[in-house]
């Protein structure tokens, strides 16, 4: 075991070491993604891509089962829409990639390439909307976005992601909201369902929400270094928006009324997330139901008579069933060199298949996540391994609850929580004053942000942790990527 | 039946009339799209978007049944890269849209918006490319691309539009070659098995060919009104990127060798082609395969006891099968308003359930494409109306054959050729000498174009039909949009 660790140690540096290493070194080497010639882009390979495609299934069916339609929207913007919403075009402006000839010709106006779509989806629906009974209008788009970012790290911060976003109205102000939180609620059960990772959910600060919404509400995961991923976010956009592009209905009393709006995002952000929450330090580890590859076979002795014919057998069982299987028989590599490889590559499950095995009418499963090994009975094989992948998500879902909560901690005192930023980080729990004064202050020494005032309110006490003065939320305080 | 016809010349401008001005009726007033904010840049609106994911759909499954996996390039290309290879460069260069802002900043170097992903897709090959144990690299994106355009139409010709593209290496020419043809037959299958429009396949000429192909191949259907439309291409590209690109690999004895290329696409467009083929002057008839709503129930007299429940239970029974039915139950429109949206929709089949039918254990079925109304059976009622659809799919196939085939001719005389293309148009199956010369003459005098030389040579005769030489191909020449 100590001489297999050492060989990883060679390709993957160890998270304990630099982590940011350990992060760049894992999603390279298991092809996930790649840099570009484009700096600051990243190509999505189609290992990471098919982790997308899932999340996005995952998605798009909760999003259809709530009443939503898919739709799409200009890439480019006309610079005069992104104006027409101030605290908006304040917040995206300085990070748009801007179109300025068409063809052979200069444009008479800017275009911006989208950072995001409220502004072109709302002169659309001032156009289109009529009377309260079109709506709400339930609307989403997959594409990709730009934001010009001058520090990145692929899935977590680049110039352009994949992401889906919602749009909608609502005659009344509660619809929206209900709208809003039902949104964020999809969210951490995708997170929770899907990728096995505990999210704090709640509201963020002023100072943190999007520009030009009411309320936004985010879901926050614990990366394994200690730092926060905000991982999704929900936005009662109010009637900003909606005023500011002169949308309006027919109202019951037949008066004309602005509708109530929001938007909601997640990203292929939630990639890196997954990766930090999960892998080690021999690569990723694949939450069974998002993972590309959910179960490898790995045939033992297979020219011994037998052996592939019951590893093909094994694998068409476990198809019938819906998983995603490979099975490698590639005579090139040994057994040993494929067990390294899909360990790095994080496949929940693998199966060794040799003829003992099958005299035994079992075979071997080894676990990705505790790397333990055990038989499992060809009796009722793909049910066992069906029961396994299960097994295998609910443990590494609890393992990263038992992680946050352990690094989780209240502030006591401020030059503690100073110095555990600085070292182990963290999620620290604390009572807020809410004033933006305090919450800089905080940003200032300690390079932390409020991730957000949570729904499920703890009473830590009557004052602010961080400046004394009477506290009127609490938050969790966070570094985040 | 005179007085329902005038009802809709009203709304939809008769095609014989005008078929411009019918076709932007018909995709307006069924929200199939919009006009944007943005010149020649369009908005999918959820009915046209659902068309284009059931598109996505049969053509993901089948990209992955013949081993192809999906990946994501950045949106924006620098300007270096895309001048790599001439031809290409010359092709494109000339209809991109640059970017040359990002955030508050000028770009040292311009970057246009993807109109094609060829060479950055080719930069990334030549990086990961090794060995010929790793090919054929068969990947696909879906995404969207964006060519200026001066003048547009929806889903015909936009600025932007949502494609995929597919780009592979190989080993030989031969293996390059079965890719291309394998990917343009899965076009035909889709358009004839899924949208329910027969297809021409074969090779464009020289000067129609894809800017860099060594082949250029294409699927081409013919509209309503006589036109073309190049519906999807596939091409070898023989080793003119690889070699541009430097994309090498160790071939079997030892030496670096260049790959064989081939790149394919099919676009949003698909739709503007099923709108006119299968429309009339009602408004859109949807192939039953690909249509949002394939059935829809009208409940009659629906105050009536048992009469919404039945209209349920109908709905619940083909929901069960896999159907994608929608029920009106609105009270504010008569069941007579109803059947008029639904037919401009395209609702493919019209299921009428009143307490008569109940009582006779039938209800009634008005399929749209003939415009027939007949008692269908409730024993069996799901698969009844699981017939009926694909007797719909096939009867609209045939149709358009039909109609193809009566507006296809064979180029006998010069003059009578002209006349017919200024007129009628349709189809002219000819023998050509294979001349440029001759291929720019056609179009100077027609606007019409070699389509393709088809798969299926027809010997016509020794000389070219259009300027006497001694002939080489058989070809089809049409108007195109
Ligand atoms: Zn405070
Ligand atoms: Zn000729």
């Amino acid at each position: 075991m100590a001489k297999k660790e050492m060989e990883f140690v060679k390709e993957i540096t160890r998270m304990e070491d630099d982590f940011a290493q350990w992060y760049t070194d894992v999603i390279l080497k298991t092809e996930l993604v790649d840099y570009s010639p484009v700096k600051g882009f990243m190509v999505i390979r189609p290992y990471g891509y098919q982790i997308w495609e899932n999340i996005q299934a995952f998605l798009d069916r909760r999003f259809k089962e709530t009443g939503h339609k898919n739709m799409y929207f200009p890439l480019l913007i006309p610079e005069s829409l992104l104006n027409k919403e101030k605290e908006h075009v304040d917040g995206f402006a300085p990070e748009v990639a801007w179109v300025t000839h068409g063809g052979q010709e200069e444009l008479a106006e800017r275009l911006c390439v989208r950072p995001t779509s409220e502004t072109i989806i709302c002169s659309m629906y001032s156009k289109w909307l009529q009377s309260y009974r079109e709506l709400p209008y339930l609307y989403n788009q997959w594409c990709s976005v730009v934001r010009w970012e001058k520090s990145t790290r692929p899935f977590l911060r680049t110039s352009e992601f994949l992401w889906q976003e919602g749009h909608t109205l609502h005659e009344t102000y509660e619809e929206a909201q209900d709208e809003t939180i039902q949104m964020l609620n999809i969210y951490r059960e995708m997170a929770e369902e899907l990728l096995a990772i505990p999210m704090v959910t709640g509201r963020k600060s002023e100072k943190e929400k999007f520009a030009g919404a009411y309320a936004t509400y985010t879901i926050e995961a614990l990366m394994h270094d200690g730092k926060a991923l905000q991982s999704g976010t929900s936005h009662n956009l109010g009637q900003h928006f909606t005023k500011a592009f002169d949308i309006t209905f027919l109202g019951r009393g037949g008066e004309l009324e602005f509708p109530f709006h929001t938007s909601w995002g997640v990203s292929t952000r939630l990639i890196g997330g997954l990766i930090m929450v999960h892998g080690d330090n021999r690569g990723l580890v694949m939450p069974p139901r998002v993972a590309p590859t959910q179960v490898v076979i790995i045939p033992i002795a297979q020219n011994k008579p037998g052996v592939l014919d019951k590893a093909y057998e094994l694998k068409a069982a476990l198809v019938e069933r819906g998983l995603r299987v490979e099975l490698n028989d590639d005579t090139n590599y040994t057994p040993g060199w494929k067990f390294n490889e899909y360990e790095m590559k994080g496949v929940p499950l693998r199966i060794e298949i040799g003829p003992r095995d099958i005299q035994n009418n079992q075979a071997m499963a080894a676990r990705r996540d505790t790397l333990e090994k055990a038989p499992i009975s060809l009796e009722g094989f793909a049910d066992n391994v069906v029961d396994m992948l299960d097994s295998i998500h609910n443990a590494m879902f609890e393992k990263a609850k038992a992680h946050r909560d352990q690094m989780t901690f209240v502030v006591d005192d401020y030059e503690v929580f100073k110095e555990r930023m600085a070292t182990t980080a963290g999620f620290a729990k604390g009572m807020w004053c809410g004033e933006r004064e305090c919450e800089d202050k905080i940003k200032a020494d300690t390079a932390a942000t409020i991730r957000c005032m949570p729904f499920e309110q703890e009473d830590l006490g009557q004052v602010c942790h961080f400046c004394g003065k009477p506290a009127k939320h609490m938050v969790y305080v966070a570094k985040a990527y």
